[in-house]
């Protein structure tokens, strides 16, 4: 039976529905019925083909809740009907060091369809398939309509927490509060850490310390930034745009750490201050598959869900508009009704 | 009695015989008999006052070995006539987060007199003064006439490896082969590491590999350092000049450090290889007390030792000219003449 899906016949073009035959399912793959699927900025950069790897017609989606529809035969540890998710990573090659290590996600062995939208065909379909490793279970008090997003935005800003050893005794800042941002702010709160939210939005004040934000900084107002000085243990910045580095290296506290998952071309800053403050950067991409698990069990113990708006899948194209307006609070999730 | 030392009255100014009075000495100083004394390239930037923090007339030196001449009257844990060493940091507040948590490096407690050579006078004398827990015994095995440049260029590059907990298995690189460079070539080869060294001058391959170097990479050439991508655990930088990042970057493998300890004015890269590759980096300054004897103690167990080329104090300005021209293989030390 063929899946039935919307794809986009080329770059920046608006989705049609499109129908594709996936073939015999792998040894070592599941196919996942579709519920929900959310959309991540990575979709429309894929839609646009702003890193230029996209092939057409493209499916977007890699933020799937589903049931396991079937199993490949040789996987054992996943059950037909059994409720799952899905996120950027769709294959690895389960052999290499850093597979081998728990670090599948960043795997180099997989020629093409690595990722669920790269060469393989997403979630904004009725039926996707995956390797069965990526196909992540749901824990208790993880709820189905709302799990799409951690899968993808979600271990991207838990990741930081776990990779640099983050105490619950921390000072932690989150800069952009958007669909990564407030899933950042609600773990890094759980997380035990005393929280700050930077955003250049004031009106958003209010909404980021319901979601655990212990302080509020308008990044804006450069003496805001400027009496934070000396203040954090790491900064996750979510945002893709260039900021003043320099101001939030000061902003961290000697041996802080900024951690930045957004996708900004270029970083510049003054190294001194990182020298005298044995201060530290990096970034990182989604998470391997015991990080997520362990993302959707802390997730599921302290009701943390992203805060989404509900589209029908065959309304993609409005939700669509909707993600390249930049108005969604602050996540989309497209229930399927292909029925 | 005074303190004899060698001073420059203004920026870039040739050193001249300098006496003057140090006071009483406070109750948790020591006072240290020189003996021998490094010269850093930072001596050089002090006596330029590029970092626009020098006080003439300026008395240089931060790589001191001597004896204890006296100590203040809170000081037990150190004796008259023990041999000890002296860095970049002479006192400390010793009550902060920082310094209570070993890092008493990065204290920024101290208005005044923190640094050997800013708000105090240096090695480049009879005696010096400071806090008596930056005045470090030589452990078995330290040579005293070559001890002096671990203080400040050794811990310098030792601490990368502490402080990015480096384990043997590792593949470090060291760009650089210079005071810094060698002296990193030397411990991260002791450390157990597969030890690679780049340098501009194909000339120094040869003393590279004698100093622990398992490979060489002539970083002129830009075909050699692509092929050494995705290889690297850490690569440590020495130099301070603007390198191609991206391609030190690349070098490195996934979740592997680039750690700059080199003052370099500028750092620039393009973030998303940082990100896929869930890569980081960094800067420190030296390190605190405790990593310094671990450094002193690996050193004399491994006879690791700067190679030094040895000047009178009192032919302190043929010393400094030969720094200036970037010749010496691999730092200078002065020994102290003054009778």
């Amino acid at each position: 039976m063929p899946i039935r899906a919307f794809a986009a016949t080329a770059a920046g073009k608006s989705f049609e529905p499109f129908e594709y035959e996936p073939g015999p399912l792998a040894h070592d793959e599941v196919e996942i019925n579709v519920e929900y699927c959310g959309i991540c900025h990575s979709d429309l950069s894929m839609l646009n083909n702003d890193w230029e790897i996209t092939t057409y017609p493209f499916v977007p989606g890699h933020e799937v809740v589903g049931t396991i529809g079937a199993v490949g035969d040789m996987v054992k540890h996943l059950k037909v009907g059994q409720r799952v998710g899905l996120g950027w990573t769709a294959r690895s090659c389960l052999t290499c060091d850093l597979c081998i290590d728990g670090k599948h996600n960043l795997c180099q062995q997989v020629d093409d369809g690595m990722a669920t939208i790269v060469g393989r065909h997403g979630g904004f379909a009725d039926r996707v398939r995956c390797q069965a490793i990526w196909a992540l279970p749901l824990p208790e008090g993880v709820e189905p309509k709302s799990a799409g997003p951690l899968f993808c935005g979600g271990i991207t800003v838990f990741n930081p927490l776990m990779l640099n050893n983050i105490k619950p005794t921390a000072r932690v800042g989150v800069v952009g509060i958007g669909g990564l941002g407030h899933m950042a702010v609600a773990f890094a709160d759980k997380w035990g850490c005393d929280v700050t939210a930077f955003s250049t939005s004031p009106a958003k004040e209010g909404e980021a310390r319901e979601m655990g934000a212990d302080h509020f900084i308008n990044s804006k107002e450069k003496a805001a930034l400027e009496a934070a000085a000396n203040s954090f243990d790491m900064i996750i910045v979510t945002v893709n745009v260039p900021l003043d580095w320099d101001m939030y290296i000061q902003a961290l506290k000697p041996t802080g750490r900024l951690h930045i998952v957004g996708a900004i071309p270029k970083f510049e800053a003054t190294w001194m201050p990182i020298i005298g403050g044995e201060k530290s950067l990096g970034g990182s991409p989604t998470g391997g598959p015991l990080a997520i698990r362990r993302m959707l069990e802390f997730a599921g113990r302290h009701r943390i869900a992203p805060m989404v708006e509900e589209f029908a899948l065959t309304q993609v194209n409005e939700a669509m508009e909707k993600l390249r307006s930049g108005s969604p609070r602050y996540r989309i999730v497209l229930k399927n009704d292909l029925g």
